[in-house]
């Protein structure tokens, strides 16, 4: 599907791993490299929020292997998942770690290369466009503003650890916009703990649920109503959160694209 | 290049702008819908962080509109790119704007889609991999490691504004990592700053200088010690800095590799 040789694209060796972001769900999103390992892998070993549109564009013949959560069951434990990229690859096989997003922005890429290296496989990380970035672009709110931001926060709603609130009030202290991956399930707390340190509960935050995708959505709100609205209108994962004023320039953005229909219209 | 049916890529309608993420340098991280805008437009209005890799795969006889700074004169205004973005849609042009990285980040894109909007001409933001990811993957520096942090914070080291050591102290007090576009210039004082905020002088911190091309070079070294060095090894931009315990995950993952080729050489 793509012309490799012009583009100059490296081997894919069997008996190696290439860990590759499938970004946020979109396939127009996914690397040049990304396809070029899809085209090429033995088997693919995804996770969760890897797109099926994504999966369909697999050789022929690959054998696809899901890494996540199945319906009530526990997903494979970590170390379960590196044994298998590793047992894979010493089968000989040119082995595809297919992640949603960037697989080093709480992808666990970290852990996987560490494993690979120790068992002497050879790897590839592979950039992709992580979920925060995506999910801003489709709501139309910049990452950075002049005269709004000189800084942004990622972090994540989940953690397997207790977060402590004194985390989030530094977070909040530092003045600078937030994206949280993972925001819905706790939502109501995180913005409780950002408003004890220090935020406004006016805050303009937004939602975006299933970012790239037919049925992503959008919700803007304030940090203190955004977690209730959510409940109400029946939102669900995968959601990353926005809190901070550069929420208001889609809003800007939207106010001048109505005012330009409205003009035409006349 | 593509197989633009296949991955059911949308029309490049004449009369409208792209604003598209060329990655960080490296061809093969240019996402399909990149690709697919740069076999379309009939004119492309690039940065100078864009590579010229990158521009090589534009369409034959697409005009190449240059918009950063040459030698010594200034860049375009802001308001002079967006308002010739404008002139060349309404003269019905397929427009492509290419940016470094990812259009939202550090990328201007919020102001380009105010004009553009205002203007009513319809345009697309399509996110690309930001700078910084693609840095902490080519040195193999997770951007977060389970175990290590939950948030990273992505900054600039230049502002036209002066910054305040306050803003810097925020971030320091976080405790979470820092990575710093455009880093080179002001990294003696910003190092300082994160010090006086509470950091320590021997967080592990990293150079990552033009990522993902074939010049790359990785500096690690101390919060303390990184400018000094930066200097005596003679580093020019672009360069992105990062500031944390994720570093000491690069030397680990070293360690290993090296032990690795140890064992495999007896």
């Amino acid at each position: 599907m793509i012309d490799s040789a012009r583009l100059q694209l490296p081997e894919f060796v069997p008996g190696s791993v290439w860990l590759v972001g499938a970004g946020p769900g979109d396939p127009g999103l996914l690397s040049v490299l990304a396809l070029h390992a899809l085209g090429q892998a033995d088997c693919v070993v995804y996770d969760a929020l890897v797109d099926r549109r994504i999966l369909a564009l697999a050789r022929p013949g690959a054998a696809l292997d899901y890494a996540g959560k199945r319906g009530g069951r526990p997903s494979p434990s970590q170390p379960d998942i590196s044994a298998r990229l590793i047992a894979l690859a010493q089968e000989g096989k040119r082995v595809l770690r297919l992640k949603g997003g960037d697989p080093y922005m709480f992808g666990r890429a970290g852990e996987e290369t560490l494993a690979l290296a120790a068992a002497g496989v050879p790897f590839r990380v592979i950039s992709g466009v992580t979920a925060a970035l995506a999910a801003l672009a489709a709501a139309a709110i910049p990452a950075t503003m002049r005269g709004v931001n000189r800084s942004i926060i990622f972090t994540t709603g989940q953690s397997a650890e207790a977060r402590e609130a004194d985390d989030w009030a530094a977070l909040a202290r530092t003045g600078q916009p937030l994206v949280i991956y993972m925001a819905l399930h706790n939502l109501g707390s995180i913005a409780a703990a950002l408003i004890a340190g220090g935020l406004s509960s006016e805050t303009p935050a937004a939602l975006i649920v299933s970012a790239t995708r037919a049925d992503q959505e959008v919700l803007v709100s304030t940090l203190a109503r955004i977690a209730q609205e959510a409940q109400a209108h029946g939102l669900e994962p995968p959601a990353i959160a926005v809190v901070g004023e550069i929420v208001a320039e889609r809003q800007r953005l939207r106010a001048m694209l109505q005012l330009v229909a409205a003009e035409s219209s006349m």
